[in-house]
């Protein structure tokens, strides 16, 4: 088939309004929002409900014509960019971005895929309820690549990855024919749990069009802290200290190095340190109750002295405040950005280990960089609750304009062949897509590849949904 | 290859104190607790580790011989007995009992597949932490099995199924090969899930020979009640009314209908009604807290006395001591054992439906059946909170000692076309084994059963483990 009868077999599928065709409207489609990935595409179906896209994957499928299924397009590593051969097809689920069914008794809420997370979320709360998965990208990302990447954040120490917030799908299988999964159950033991092999399969397998979400009782009174501490060592010791008192109250613990801070207060306007000295690193902890009046502070603080007493908290400022806990907050989720206004090329790992065996991992991998490269500097930081570490870091002498130093692996390999040895995850929370291949060939078993590609090549023989990522 | 020589192959992987062949010593094996499923084998291979395992598996892969794995033999729909034809060998994993690691700073513990829930149980409350899945047999159900069936038990509402407690996997594949899937990691998204393949797929994907589960902050302070409502609609009401107040705290929610308690009164020694009056619905209620001191019973009260003013309620007994409490307990929990004390024949159904809809679904059901077998008593006791009910029904002039009886799926099937109206699963926590084969024939869609057997086919080309049980 040619790709003009393609385009118009598409274009008869999803109507013309449903089909981007026009070169620079392609553009936003064809890159990632960092700019790192860049492909082509004949066109972008833009499917505006379930049937359409199974009439997209059906011609795509007669066609052989390889699918790449396009939430908000707000990944880490590429897996929502079609590849530079021009005969991919973006499959954006953008029109698709509709709140099905709130169900406040059964604690569910049904959304179509393209729906947007602080969508989301906001119904919930309208419901009075909490939908816990929040990230940085909420404005602009979409429950489906959510769910495709199963996306991680800040509330996984207390709710688990997007991974436990799904009951049910509805998927577009690579024939066309689709799986309704649309279940809103909280048990049933019928055979392999389906939902589970589409999640974190970016889009691989299959496309999500729909899903049912749980939702949990909403957190009434929250407690956040800053404190210093002298070591990871002290942190990961006031973690189990505020566990042991305050239980499951605890909803994110969150690590960070003196130099952390240190760029963010030389980027970020209004950052100020809530602290009167320099310390050597951080925590940022929050407690959450779902019971009014409960006394959250009192009991936070109370862990804290602890701490203090114990030695394993330096200095402490507790937000007395909605706003003081915001900009406590701002201190955290502006790293990223204070570190991409600075000049050199930063090196990032976005990793997990153990959380007992955070500490040795990071005295262990600044340890094996600054032997290999002398004078590195390393940018730490991440949820030390769920032992997931952006473990980042600035080479000498490398710089980001320079394509040989941006593309050199020898950097990532260092870190990466410690967290091996640790048993630890080299893509924690952002997953695999195009950025991670060689880290799948280098680091997974034989036998663990040869499951994925039996499960692939199962469900997918044509190899026609979202090719050339993950395997 | 003959009889004979398999036996010698396999004595010679686990040694002569490894292999049962002995008529006498192989009779437990062949047949489920309740003697329902009976089989044959012309031997059980227990071996001592996973390389033994992994012999056993290579020498019935060269063989084409088929395999049923074994734990405690506690389920309920026959997985782990082997069928009549007595060509497939039991593999029993009794031997690996062993709690290999615990780690109290990681939350995490790692055992042997033959490990009884129990000795988990015991080895985490001696770390100060919880594992939560508890349930009728765990004094000698092991948690390989309870991996391989997803079970659920009476603390689902808190902290999910077994599915939701593992983050590791060892796994002895189909040809022999074995998957390591140990890992510890709260976050790891490299690639397809492939833990959640085997875990509740029976045995039918590979034998599960070790695991890492999750371990909580162990409860400190419980609150009990027992209270009479007049509707289910009622019991939903006040365990939304119950989360409101107190969040997560609530850890339990059972809803059983008076003739349960009737039936516990008359066949249990020793129970006795908590109330002085007769009431046609009750919930049992669990709160559990991880903080020392916390005011549970108060805060129970108090939304009971709410419950009561709003007409949710009619009357409730709160358990003054752990005796008391445990007392309310035995109540739901010798249910089952009531049932069978009772002559006729119980048709059981272990369904759920979204929790909104269990009060519809009750009265829909009643209705039905009642209109179908009149005089039909129903015993329906379950999890309201995860909106799974054991929705079981006396029907007049069937006796359990008659064969057809027993096996007329007349009753069953008016039951599951309901819970098929509601989107419901007809097997909520005790999976299919050969128990349900009918019904996931008759409920499941051909896409669903499509995939399935694709998985299926791709891990197992053979079809030797545990042939003809869930597909």
């Amino acid at each position: 088939m040619t790709a003009h009868t393609l385009i118009e077999r598409l274009a008869a599928a999803v109507g013309p309004s449903g089909l981007v065709t026009d070169p620079r409207d392609l553009e936003p489609y064809l890159v990632d929002w960092r700019g790192v990935y860049r492909g082509a595409a004949p066109a972008v179906a833009r499917p505006a409900n379930t049937s359409e896209v199974e009439a997209v994957v059906k011609i795509c499928a007669e066609t052989c014509t390889p699918l790449v299924p396009q939430g908000g397009n707000t990944g880490m590593c590429g897996a929502s960019v079609p590849d530079a051969t021009g005969r991919q097809v973006v499959l954006s689920l953008a029109r698709m971005g509709r709140v099905l069914e709130l169900d406040a008794l059964n604690n569910t809420i049904s959304v179509e895929a393209g729906c947007v997370l602080a969508n989301i979320q906001q119904a919930a709360l309208e419901a009075d309820r909490l939908f816990p998965l929040a990230l940085g990208a909420e404005g602009s990302c979409q429950i489906g690549g959510n769910l495709s990447t199963n996306a991680g954040g800040v509330n996984v120490l207390r709710y688990g990855n997007t991974r436990d917030l799904v009951l049910g799908l509805e998927v577009v299988l690579p024939d066309g024919r689709v799986w309704n999964g649309m279940r809103s159950l909280r048990k049933d033991n019928t055979g392999y749990d389906l939902k589970h092999l589409f999640v974190g399969a970016e889009g691989t397998l299959g496309v999500i069009t729909a899903a049912v979400l749980k939702l949990f009782p909403r957190p009434r009174t929250t407690a956040t802290a800053w404190a210093a501490v002298p070591s990871p060592e002290a942190a990961l010791a006031l973690l189990a200290l505020i566990r042991e008192q305050c239980g499951e109250r605890i909803s994110a613990f969150e690590i960070l190095s003196r130099n952390c801070l240190d760029l963010v207060l030389r980027h970020i306007p209004g950052a100020r340190d809530p602290l009167s000295r320099s310390h050597g690193w951080y925590v940022l902890a929050d407690l959450a109750d779902t019971r009014e009046g409960a006394t959250l502070r009192a009991e936070l603080e109370q862990a804290l002295e602890a701490g203090l007493e114990h030695h394993l908290v330096s200095d402490v400022a507790i937000a007395a405040s909605q706003s003081q806990a915001q900009a406590l907050w701002r201190l955290r989720e502006t790293i990223p950005e204070a570190a991409r206004a600075e000049p050199g090329m930063l090196y990032r790992h976005d990793i997990s280990v153990a959380v007992s065996r955070v500490p040795t991992f990071i005295a262990e991998a600044r340890q094996a960089l600054e032997a290999r490269f002398p004078g590195t500097d390393i940018i730490c930081f991440g949820h030390l609750g769920d032992g997931n570490l952006h473990y980042n870091a600035f080479v000498p002498g490398r710089n980001r304009s320079d394509a040989a130093a941006r593309e050199a692996s020898d950097v990532t390999e260092v870190v990466y062949d410690i967290v091996q040895r640790f048993r630890g995850s080299f893509s924690a929370e952002h997953g695999i897509g195009r950025a991670k291949l060689a880290e799948m060939r280098r680091y997974k078993s034989e036998v663990e590849i040869g499951l994925m590609r039996g499960v692939k090549q199962a469900l997918d023989p044509q190899g026609i949904m979202n090719p050339g990522k993950v395997l």
